[in-house]
């Protein structure tokens, strides 16, 4: 399970070499034998004396691409020059921008857009704020938050380190679904602040993505901004990756004709993601499941039981099993990791039951090999990009909250997560389905389109029901008041 | 001084009219007769019966543009159906987006904008934290935020209500500097939490531009956050105002030749727009001013005075003159008013000094009117669009904020502001210069490059004086180890 050289390693080298050329054959030789792949290979001048390449190489990782640009150094009548690193030279100066969607060629168009034409479109807003949707860009914005607590697999590097991974976020959302996010990095890790932070920023913005804040804080923050805003609140760490995960699974259930209610289900990891994976498994039928983590399985007499586990504790593992995680595992129909790297291997999966399916999603390295799970599982799913079945958010988060705005949809809700999993999961069709393709690419024209729509109904049917619940409240309200007034 | 018809009052009104179309010769004549004016006649379909025409016309307000579809409508043989507003529909779904600055056509460019490749680039920035202004959208990027207390003449209108009016300000800061400015509207008017939330929210910016925050509270938040923050606070209802009206006066005094520590100014206002300007003008070396607010004017005999009215009463009006605005006004050379429409009348403008500059700044109507002003006085100028010199904010906070990012200045001085005001004044030259043109036109081709330059220098100007203080102190440090290591 060697990492393989990827272009977000990529870089550039800029050589010259001796004007017979002869070196040039040895290029691709040199850097192949220390493991580097050749990309591309542009000259930029060449002359009697000197030719000078651009030899552009996918590494693996930092070391790897300084040991290509020593390999390329030490052949004979090469010298290096500048070596780029094209993933930096991609974020020279940010990821984003602002753009204005109306002109301001003139006196007139900026009279319109700011004073004294804005004026009236302020005074329309105050005296009818439902026309902020309409009027502003609250319609189609979402703040992308994080206080860099958890940034990827790095750890708390702080705000200001965080932003790159938020604006890629922000990019995300334009690519995949045309919002307009845009990123709110926080100096503070405090929950109490972080809350009161987003409440007093959140009128501009039609949904709150949290993103890379660290468990178990996270879980207070979403659920206390939940209660106070009236827009909806998404922490993709969390949701977003249970909607990829239940979209997934519906389909390697698919494959092997197993149900979900009826399955056995081991889990590795029960930090923000594992959690959140459970209870969205548990919303749309699972039943049997059993969580473990670092001290094995999650049950009511373990005495380290913090609010979070205790209720995993209560919901799961009914018949109290307390072992680790290789007993749990076994007879088991479906394992589940967002742990840690390597904590099973291939004897442990032999032991599932018949037709297993694992879904192995720590990053870089999955939980058991995905290659050796292969020999004895029937589906197989990583969070990597070099092997078959990703699960990655990006399949999600864009048409979740496209569907939010669409509906101008005032909170999330378990529903609308298990709506967009069906149809991310649907997009598959039967003829495509199968052990190595269950979940679909995220470059599938117009993914987000169909997970939007599913969300966009089912809030909009929520909204309904509220509708119709608060009607018959206010019905009942009124034949009360004409009772007391016959009276 | 009836304001005249406004493109930012425009209105469509779709007509039929009969097939001889005998009608259309009557629409200019109702439109004029009720003070409005066509600016555009679109004929949509003819047809043997009835002919659809599109009539955009100009109003001064509301009910004008009302009065003029009322006059179009009861013109024999006229049907008027549907009428759009030009400025509502220019803001529909807001006006301004994020875009996206990296392609992400595939998955090896996703690799490298997000996810592995992004936290190589987060990682730099953790350990070198300077790289951020490299390495994100901070070093081009600012936060316009507003509580929406005191939004243009709107009053309290709230933060959501606030939004087109900072949108407006965000495509502006886009359109004349190029900035990456994006609107964030509290929702809380409480000083400590406006400090608290920007400071919270502050890492991912390169400055903050304060907007339409009331006084007095709009003092405490700014300065609050100067002392906060590593980046530039800018309040531009101050500061924005103060520059322009230092820049115009600078221009005002030689066109009448006359200097700016000599003559004898009287200002009326002293809200957060007066303060400043008072502030800035002494600054630059005026010394003999006298502030009036609705009581009069500002002395130290007075027993009504809050904070910024005793600082006031300390700095100016040094022979404790008490009387009301006309009297204050009465021998001035200069009338500066931030405060109240028709304060004062010809006769009051007439009794100033030889050679008197008028700035009646006071939105939409002026503090005196300009056409009576320009009777007595050398030099009017006002806030408003449709007369000669006017004061426009726009004129100076995009190129102050790009001169401030481009030097990557932490914050904003006086000294810079004063740098602002002179390039800004220089650039009408002496050709150009009359009692009609003191201030140059916002659309006049790189204006805020101008300004940016003179902004960038000065603040490199003084980072290397920090720097060269900072060298002294750490060589005299040493050399006071040095003495302890010799003893």
């Amino acid at each position: 399970m060697a990492t393989l050289p990827s272009v977000s390693y990529s870089i550039t080298v800029r050589l010259e070499l001796d004007g017979h050329g002869s070196a040039v054959g040895s290029l691709t030789n040199a850097v192949e034998h220390v493991g580097g792949v050749i990309t591309a290979l542009d000259v930029a001048s060449a002359g009697h004396e000197r030719i000078r390449i651009d030899v552009t190489c996918a590494a693996r990782d930092t070391d790897h691409a300084q040991a290509i640009v020593d390999a390329l150094g030490a052949i004979e009548g090469v010298t290096v020059h500048k070596v780029s690193d094209r993933t930096f030279l991609m974020h020279l100066g940010g990821k984003i921008e602002m753009k204005s969607k109306v002109p301001l060629r003139n006196r007139d168009e900026l009279s319109m857009a700011y004073t004294p034409g804005v004026a009236r479109v302020s005074q329309a807003i105050a005296a009818n704020p439902d026309d902020a949707r309409r009027l502003t860009i609250k319609r189609n914005s979402v703040a992308v938050v994080t206080d860099g607590s958890a940034v990827l697999g790095l750890g708390n590097i702080g705000p200001q380190a965080a932003m790159p991974v938020m604006e890629g976020k922000a990019a995300l959302f334009k690519r995949f679904a045309d919002i307009d996010a845009w990123p709110i990095a926080l100096d503070t890790q405090d929950v109490d602040e972080i809350v009161r932070t987003v409440q007093i920023l959140a009128p501009g913005f039609g949904g709150i993505n949290l993103e890379d804040i660290s468990a178990p804080r996270c879980f207070e923050v979403e659920a206390r901004l939940r209660d106070l805003l009236d827009i909806p609140v998404f922490h993709d760490d969390q949701h977003g990756t249970a909607i990829v995960v239940l979209a997934a699974l519906r389909n390697a259930l698919r494959v092997v004709g197993k149900n979900l209610s009826e399955v056995r289900i081991a889990m590795s990891g029960a930090g923000a993601a594992g959690t959140a994976i459970l209870k969205l498994l548990m919303h749309a039928g699972a039943k049997d499941v059993i969580v473990c983590d670092i001290h094995g399985a999650v049950h009511s007499g373990r005495d380290d039981l913090d609010p979070n586990l205790a209720w995993i504790a209560e919901n799961t593992n009914p018949e109290g099993y307390s072992g680790d995680l290789r007993g749990a595992v076994n007879g088991a129909d479906v394992f589940i990791g967002v742990s840690a790297p390597n904590v099973l291997d291939g004897d442990d999966i032999a032991e599932m039951n018949d037709d297993s399916i694992i879904f192995a999603l720590a990053n870089p390295d999955p939980e058991v090999d995905p290659e050796v799970a292969h020999l004895h599982a029937a589906v197989v799913a990583t969070g990597r990009s070099d092997y078959p079945n990703q699960i990655n958010n990006v399949l999600v988060f864009p048409g979740v909250f496209r569907g939010l705005l669409d509906a101008q949809s005032d909170h999330v809700d378990s529903d609308m997560m298990v709506a967009a999993a069906k149809a991310l999961a649907d997009v598959v069709t039967d003829d495509e389905l199968g052990p190595h393709y269950i979940i679909p690419s995220v470059f599938q024209p117009d993914l987000s389109g169909h997970v939007a729509a599913a969300v966009r109904e089912a809030a909009l049917r929520e909204q309904e029901r509220r509708n119709e619940r608060r009607g018959r409240a206010e019905a009942a309200a009124r034949a009360d008041r004409g009772d007391a007034g016959i009276r």
